[in-house]
C-alpha cells in the first residue's frame, strides 16, 4: 500500500535488522509516525496499547517480539511467549504466531535462534502479504459477480472497524478485495462504519481508502441497518480476529448487528480472513474470549480540536459508568461465506473442511 | 422530574405569561441552562438546532410557538404552521400539535385567538405528562412481570437515544416504566446506548437517570447485540418519532439493529409513545421521512476536554465523507409491543385498533 506515495508495509524490519519499525495507528489519521520496537516489553506494550491492531499484524509483530526477546536473550522463549500471550485475548493469530515461532526455534542451536527467529518472523509476514493478495483475488471474484448484476453503478461494500492494509502486513483481509476492484477499474464505494469505541472504522479505514483514493462515506455504527433497508448496500465484507471450526466469527463489537441486518435484507455478508485465524479447537464461537477493555474508551474520544491539537474529550456526564466489550460472536448462520487465501467457502463445519482437507482428520 | 433538587418540567411558561423558558438540551451533560424563546424564530430555531427534541417534546414546543406567534400577530396561524411544521420533518407530534392548535383557534375571534392558544398549548403539555404517567403504568406492569422471574436481581432494561423526560414534558416515554419501578422500589439497571452521531444517549438518557439516582451503564451502539447474546439485557424499550397504523416503529437510527437482536435473542422490545405519535394515515413506515441531518454530526463530537472546556473535535480524516440518516424503521413484526397512555398491545393494525377503537371506522 502506498503511504505518502512510498510503498510500504506496516511492519518493517529496521536498518539494524534487530528491531522493527510499525506504524503508529493510534496517532491516525493526523498523525503518519513510525515506532520503533527494539526489546520486548516495546512489542508488548505497542500490542497491548494497541499502536498496531488487527488480527495478521498482531500475530505478525508478536513474532518479531519472539525474534526481538531471543536477540537478547536466546533461552528466553518461554518468557517472550508468555507476555506476548497475555496481551490481547481474543484474536487467535496471536497465539498462532507464537505457536509457530516456538515450533521454528525448537530445535536449534542457542548461538542460531535468534537468526532463525528473525527468518520465521520475515517468513510469517510475507506469508500474511501472499494470504492478503490470495483473498483480493478471491474476493475480487464475488464483487465481479455483484458487478455484472449492478451495471453501471458502483458496488457498495459496507465495513465494520478496519480489516485493511492496517490490520495486516499488506492489503488487508476485508478489504483486500475492494483494492483489487479498485486497482482493475471496478467501480466501488464503501461505507465505512466508524466503530466506536475506538472509531477504527473513521480513523484507520477511511484514511487508508482515502489515501489509496478509494471513494467512501463514514457513517455512525448506527445507520447500517437503514442503508440495508433502503437498498443501498449490496454487500458487507468484515475481518475476524477467531472463526471457530463451525463458521461462528469473532470480530469488532457490532459486527453482529450488521450481520443481523444484512440476513433480514438478503445483502450477502463475507467474512474474510487467512488461515491463520481459524480456530480448529473450537467447536463453535461460545468459547472464544471476549476482551473487555477500559471503559474510558467508551467515556472519552480523541479527535483534532480546532488549531489541529490532537485532544481526547470525555462524553459522559459525571458519575455515569460505561462498559466496554471489545468483540462479538456473530453466528455462522448469518454468514453467507468467508473467504480465505484458498477461496470462497460456506460459514459451515464442511465449508471450512472443503477449503482445508488437511484439517479433516483432526476434526473428525 | 427533579434537576437540582428542583422539580421542573422541560418546557415552562415564563413569568411574563407571554414567552416560555425550556431547558437547553445542546448544554447538556455539563451545564444546566435554560432558554427563552419569545419569538416564532426562537421556538423554530431552538426545534431546528434541537436545543429541545424527543417527538411529544416537539410538539408541546411547537404548541407554545403558535402561541407566541399568535401574540404578535393572531392573523399568523398559517405562517406560524408553515415555519414550526419545516423545523423536523420525522416526529408526527409536530404536525399532530400543529393541528390541534389549528383547530383550537379556527373559530375564535381575532382579539381572542392568543389567549385561546396559550390555554390550548398549556392543555398539550399537561395532556403529555398525563399520557407518561399512564405508560410509566402500564409498562411497570411489565417490568413487574419480569422481576417476578428475576427474582433478587435488577431487571436489565437496554434503551436508545433518550426517551425520558427530556423527550417529553415530563416523565418521558420509554424511561417512564423505569422511574415508575424505581420510584417503587423495583431494583432496574440501564444499558443506554450512547446514540451516536448527537450521542443523545451519553448525554441526556445517562444525565436525567444520574440525576434520579437510577443505576445505568452507557455502552456504544455496537454492544447491545453481544449484551444480549450473552443474557445480559432482559428487556428493550425506547420511544418512537413515528408510528404507522400497522405499528412499524420510526425511531432514532441504530433501533432497528436493537430490535433485530432482541428478535434473535428472545428478548422483549417496547416500543413506549403517546397516541400523538401514531400516524393513522399510514398503513406501513415506508413512507415515513427519514430526516438526513448534516454529515458535520458524525464528523465531529463534543465533549468536555481537561480543563472543563465544552469542545469540539474533528474525527474523520481530511477528505472523508460522512452521511447521516437520523432516523430508521423497525418493522412491527419485531416488536413485542407497544405501550401507550391506555395500555400495551400487540404491534399490529389489530393491536393499534384494539387500543384506539374510536380509530377504525376512519381506519377502514
Amino acid at each position: 500500500m502506498k503511504v505518502e506515495d512510498r510503498w510500504r508495509r506496516t511492519i518493517e524490519l529496521a536498518d539494524d535488522r534487530a528491531s522493527v519499525n510499525v506504524l503508529d495507528q493510534a496517532a491516525l489519521p493526523y498523525e503518519i509516525k513510525w515506532l520503533r520496537l527494539a526489546t520486548l516489553a516495546d512489542v508488548a506494550r505497542a500490542i497491548r496499547d494497541m499502536h498496531i491492531r488487527g488480527a495478521p499484524l498482531i500475530g505478525a509483530t508478536a513474532a518479531y517480539g519472539v525474534a526481538i526477546a531471543l536477540r537478547h536473550d536466546p533461552k528466553s522463549i518461554d518468557e517472550a511467549y508468555a507476555t506476548l500471550a497475555a496481551t490481547r485475548p481474543t484474536a487467535i493469530n496471536l497465539k498462532w504466531a507464537l505457536d509457530v515461532m516456538r515450533r521454528r526455534v525448537a530445535d536449534v542451536a542457542v548461538g542460531d535462534r535468534a537468526a532463525a527467529a528473525f527468518a520465521a518472523a520475515a517468513q510469517i509476514c510475507d506469508d500474511d502479504v501472499a494470504c492478503c493478495e490470495a483473498m483480493g483475488q478471491h474476493g475480487l471474484e464475488l464483487i465481479r459477480a455483484l458487478a455484472q448484476r449492478a451495471g453501471d453503478r458502483p458496488i457498495r461494500v459496507l465495513t465494520h472497524c478496519n480489516a485493511g492494509w492496517l490490520a495486516t502486513v499488506d492489503w488487508g483481509t476485508a478489504l483486500a478485495p475492494i483494492y483489487a476492484a479498485h486497482e482493475r477499474g471496478l467501480s466501488v464505494h464503501v461505507w465505512v462504519d466508524e466503530t466506536r469505541p475506538r472509531n477504527q472504522g473513521a480513523n484507520l479505514t477511511a484514511w487508508e481508502l482515502g489515501q489509496h483514493g478509494v471513494p467512501h462515506t463514514v457513517i455512525a455504527d448506527n445507520a447500517g441497518g437503514h442503508l440495508m433497508r433502503a437498498g443501498r448496500v449490496d454487500v458487507c465484507i468484515v475481518g475476524a480476529d477467531r472463526v471457530a471450526a463451525n463458521g461462528d466469527v469473532c470480530n469488532k463489537i457490532g459486527t453482529y448487528l450488521k450481520a443481523l441486518a444484512a440476513h433480514d435484507n438478503a445483502v450477502p455478508f463475507y467474512a474474510a480472513l487467512p488461515y491463520s485465524t481459524i480456530d480448529w479447537t473450537l467447536t463453535d464461537g461460545a468459547a472464544i474470549p471476549i476482551e473487555e477493555r477500559d471503559a474510558g474508551e467508551v467515556a472519552r474520544i480523541r479527535g483534532r480540536a480546532a488549531g489541529g491539537a490532537w485532544t481526547e474529550v470525555d462524553l459522559l456526564p459525571p458519575g455515569s459508568a460505561a462498559a466496554n466489550p471489545a468483540f462479538d460472536v456473530t453466528p455462522a448462520r448469518l454468514v453467507t461465506g468467508i473467504v480465505t487465501e484458498r477461496g470462497a467457502c460456506a460459514a459451515s463445519r464442511e465449508g471450512l473442511l472443503a477449503l482445508y482437507p488437511e484439517r479433516r482428520a483432526a476434526a473428525t
